[in-house]
């Protein structure tokens, strides 16, 4: 890819344009590595750009060497980490339905909340991440930091329309400020866990439209609501507990 | 307070000096209202500075009309709201063992994972959090934005050295990656729970000494390791699911 294209992939239109994003510093290459290793990683179609420093960084990866000048444009940070990959975009999964728990994120817009997010599915394992039209692009620098590399291990299905989901899934839950607890036998047993933006749940008419069953994290009602990265990470927690 | 002594409460040093800190944005200042409604907010010793726009703003706490260019320099954001709360630091907790389990944070680097930690500690209730020397100053404007107002409604204490745990409490769990899993019965049976900050645990010599047992989330290793506020939250979820 010609230069001055691979400074454009810091725009989302771009990254969709031309099929690659970046990844920058060494922690996240060598998270990249290990998802070639693991398998996750589609291709060795993968690019290092690199400053002097990391002329002689180790990896199966081709190597061009940047002066400080373009790497500077490459970056994302005030302060180059001199490593930077190009990353072919994964293609969308093959299959229809494939196995795991999905957790739909609908209108997600904080990329350090999706980022979180991504870390925790990564974690636990056996997790699918869908996202609505609308969410925040999860190959958008901010996320692919913030996810400190998990978004290499976790299959991903972007644009997902909320209508789409009753097609594909039996049994829809609802994360919500009133429900059923999540602790309830009934809450591990669904098949895709909806949660609502930072800033408002999913339209309630949608959900009652698709027999979605609501549930909550029970608190003691000092504050309005929980994280959204937060009220994720327990569900995940909570559904890999409950199947042991 | 005069203005130019406000303006100097963006740093810590001030913050200690003055006893104060700004609390900014009309969302926060609600919930600053609803801590003195709940009795947790030491006094009403609160003064409200607003723009034009919060002249009619109804609240129990004196007001002080800005101009926008005063504003602009109160504010923490680039866009500031027009209502900032003048707040004096809460006095330190005066029995020597509350009620309730205690979240001990080494060292916590990251305003957002703090003020979230908070917040899930707020949602949950019956939890302190106790911060170790080093730790981000909690009434740093990015915390207290973070907690969306949770930081009025937990029991914090500052600068609690690690080597004070063990007069105060008689059993300390550590969060590690190695350890008996946070279902076990055991992990709800103590007292404190040491988390470390985002880039290393706990120095291990310290814990053996004072003979805290270690527990992990289980996870699947795809990753390193969990977001220090994702590992506090699901350890809250946990603690309270324990305790019914």
């Amino acid at each position: 890819m010609k230069f001055d294209d691979l400074k454009k992939l810091h725009q989302k239109k771009y990254r969709q344009q031309f099929g690659h994003f970046l990844v920058e510093g060494e922690h996240l290459v060598l998270e990249l590595q290990r998802a070639l290793t693991r398998g996750t990683l589609a291709s060795g179609s993968v690019t290092l750009y690199v400053s002097e420093r990391y002329a002689n960084f180790a990896s199966p990866f081709e190597k061009v060497l940047l002066n400080d000048r373009q790497m500077s444009q490459l970056s994302d940070t005030k302060s180059p980490q001199g490593i930077v990959a190009l990353v072919p975009l994964p293609e969308a999964p093959t299959t229809i339905q494939p196995a795991g728990k999905a957790i739909y994120l609908w209108q997600v817009q904080d990329p350090g909340n999706l980022g979180t997010i991504l870390r925790t599915l990564a974690w636990f394992g056996g997790f699918r991440c869908l996202l609505s039209p609308g969410s925040v692009d999860p190959y958008n620098p901010k996320v692919v930091r913030a996810s400190m590399g998990a978004i290499f291990h976790v299959p991903l299905e972007l644009d997902v329309p909320l209508a789409a989901l009753p097609d594909r899934f039996a049994r829809i839950g609802c994360l919500d400020l009133h429900g059923e607890s999540v602790v309830a036998d009934n809450f591990v047993a669904q098949d895709c866990f909806v949660f609502g933006n930072e800033a408002q749940g999913v339209p309630r008419e949608a959900l009652s439209a698709m027999g979605a069953s609501a549930f909550t994290i029970a608190g003691q009602g000092a504050i309005e609501s929980l994280n959204l990265a937060s009220a994720v990470n327990i569900c995940a927690y909570e559904i890999q507990r409950a199947q042991g």
